[in-house]
């Protein structure tokens, strides 16, 4: 059997139109290469999106090892801006075109291409599981969770789990992720009593409430950084009222604010700071305040150690840079596979991910799939 | 010749529908009879809009009492809601109705109806001076600016005014009105650097600077108020910034103070606070602050004496309250008057002014003739 050619998924896998929730005949190709491969394979479909289970090895091997990814992608966006068919996979000097060309189809090419030759050249004493979602860019209610929830009620785990998503600032190789920070983002409602400016005695000006409010939140040093994360930040995102009348005090404002925390925090510490800070400007101004809150994620880690420096070493070996192990950037599907077992990302330069022409270096996709290889081989040596 | 009944005349000017910028009649009326009773009379136009310039006596005499108001009306506004026609001038038990009742056609009626007599009936040593204008519930650039323009040209000079205008809260005779608060208006644009809210420290929130600003502005005692004002206040009126996503710092936000300041300050003496604490707030955080001010007019005062002393007098021989000397309130034309001679404002209760169905018990009117009378009378004596 010749090497399976990552390049040539891609582009593959690039011609099935799988905007979310679209499958677009995406997980139905990897399904046919893995099953032909000799994966066992299953679909864990949820809520009308489809997710694809593939194993090769023993079922409930305590050498299992993981990868995770997703073959949705965003949608195209202002279509006439492209100078490519965003479904056409376009080859231009090296540059492969498309979207999902780095979010991230490459990277679900790499790592199937790499664990079918890994398993057909040198079969390990353990299991290879790919998890592979529809949805990672939607609301993400029925992908990784889906493939976890399947995964616990048929017996089947990862004992450590690699997602593919493009990790690399702007250098291949430079960044590995071990977590992120929470988000969460609280909206205010302050009320308090209209009235004339000239008298301003008789009414109670939600605005100084706010304003006080809000200089708290913003200037309250949430904690100086963890072991592991940079400091928690809090963004007071926007302040609106909406009187036109310089002879008129408001009854009301409203404000929103988004905090990244690290694991110094959580989701339910900050809601209980943020009360308390409301309640005291309420005593102070004798306003109401309203909160809502959304927690979008907590804060995960999975600390330096055996499988960060399994891909670090890996990383270094074929790239030649020795990769930062960071805590930064947005939320991905780590988040659900953290509660299962040990995960961090790595994957490709994601510069142009969800933008216009989104395109990636063919050699680069080739590299990447040597790491993946090399992982393996490592983890199983 | 019988007396002058200012309830009649009252009604006579309601029905003229002498709403800003119209004449309507009214001015006209005033002349026609303020000629057939002796007074110089000469209009003061200017702009499009009538002003009424009445004398009687001596010009450039040292005891010249002068009265000011105005015959201009504010639109009826919801014609549907009234129950009554607004310029009908209706009477029904013992009130009349109309717009312009208490705002000022009965105040106007009430001085003119006093002076006319009490010239008739004592003529004094001396002379009674009546600027009446038709603009100022407009912009009032071309109402009693135009006529004390007109008398600086002609020589003409009242020694003291009183101004017609309803001064009472809700009783007659308990307030007079011998100065008011300046009122100020400044528009705050801060602007930052836009960015993510995951990254704050690579954007620059104009909220954090905002907030600051404002509550600094806000909670800032300007005085404690002086001799003859209460307090001077500053409101927030609004903040504005528009920004719908919660992981986007904005690049600007918007906000608008509104101050109300007694003589311990000059529109120039704020303006320049409130710059100094925008710059302190630029410099704490590296935003930039762009103000706009407007000021739309200064304190001003005629300090407790002879004139207040004369028109407190009066009101509480005739109505047996004893008046407050007060500061409190939006403009009046007064403002205008101050910078010509001592001035005072009296009147009738304002309750239902500018309001549908205003109206105007017709006993206050002649008790408003009264307490006119008797302030000429001593005034002479």
């Amino acid at each position: 059997m010749s090497p399976t050619d990552p390049a040539r998924l891609t582009a593959d896998l690039i011609r099935c139109p799988s905007v979310t929730p679209e499958e677009g005949g995406a997980l139905e190709l990897l399904e046919q290469i893995l099953s032909a491969a000799g994966f066992d394979c299953a679909r864990a479909d949820r809520g009308g999106i489809s997710n694809l289970f593939a194993r090769w090895g023993a079922k409930g091997h305590a050498r299992t090892f993981g990868f995770n990814g997703h073959t949705d992608v965003v949608p195209v966006g202002d279509e006439a801006a492209w100078t490519v068919d965003p479904f056409g996979a376009e080859e231009k000097d090296g540059i492969l075109y498309g979207r999902g060309a780095t979010d991230m189809k490459s990277g679900v090419a790499a790592f199937a291409a790499a664990a079918i030759d890994f398993v057909h050249t040198t079969p390990p004493d353990g299991a290879v599981i790919l998890t592979i979602t529809g949805d990672e860019e939607g609301d993400a209610l029925d992908g990784t969770t889906a493939l976890l929830d399947y995964m616990q009620e048929q017996g089947e785990a990862m004992s450590v789990c690699l997602v593919g998503e493009p990790t690399c600032p702007n250098t291949m190789g430079e960044m590995i992720k071990i977590g992120r920070r929470g988000s969460l983002s609280a909206w205010f409602t302050v009320t308090g009593k209209q009235g004339h400016s000239a008298y301003p005695h008789r009414a109670n000006n939600p605005l100084s409430a706010m304003a006080r409010l809000m200089d708290r939140l913003a200037s309250h040093e949430l904690d100086q950084g963890t072991e592991h994360f940079d400091a928690s930040t809090l963004a007071v995102v926007t302040i609106d009222t909406g009187n036109p009348a310089t002879n008129v005090i408001p009854a009301q404002s409203r404000a929103t604010v988004n905090i990244r925390f690290n694991d110094a925090h959580s989701g339910a510490s900050l809601t209980e700071w943020l009360r308390a800070e409301a309640d005291k400007v309420e005593a102070e101004f004798g306003t109401t305040i309203d909160m809502q809150v959304k927690i979008s994620g907590e804060s995960f880690i999975t600390p330096p150690g055996a499988l960060s420096d399994l891909v670090s070493t890996a990383v270094a070996a074929e790239t030649g840079v020795t990769p930062e192990l960071s805590t930064t950037g947005g939320t991905s599907d780590a988040r659900f596979v953290k509660s299962h077992c040990p995960v961090v990302e790595f994957g490709l330069v994601g510069k142009t991910m969800h933008q216009v022409d989104e395109n990636v270096e063919i050699a680069q996709i080739h590299q990447l799939k040597a790491i993946y290889s090399r992982i393996l081989k490592d983890y199983f040596a």
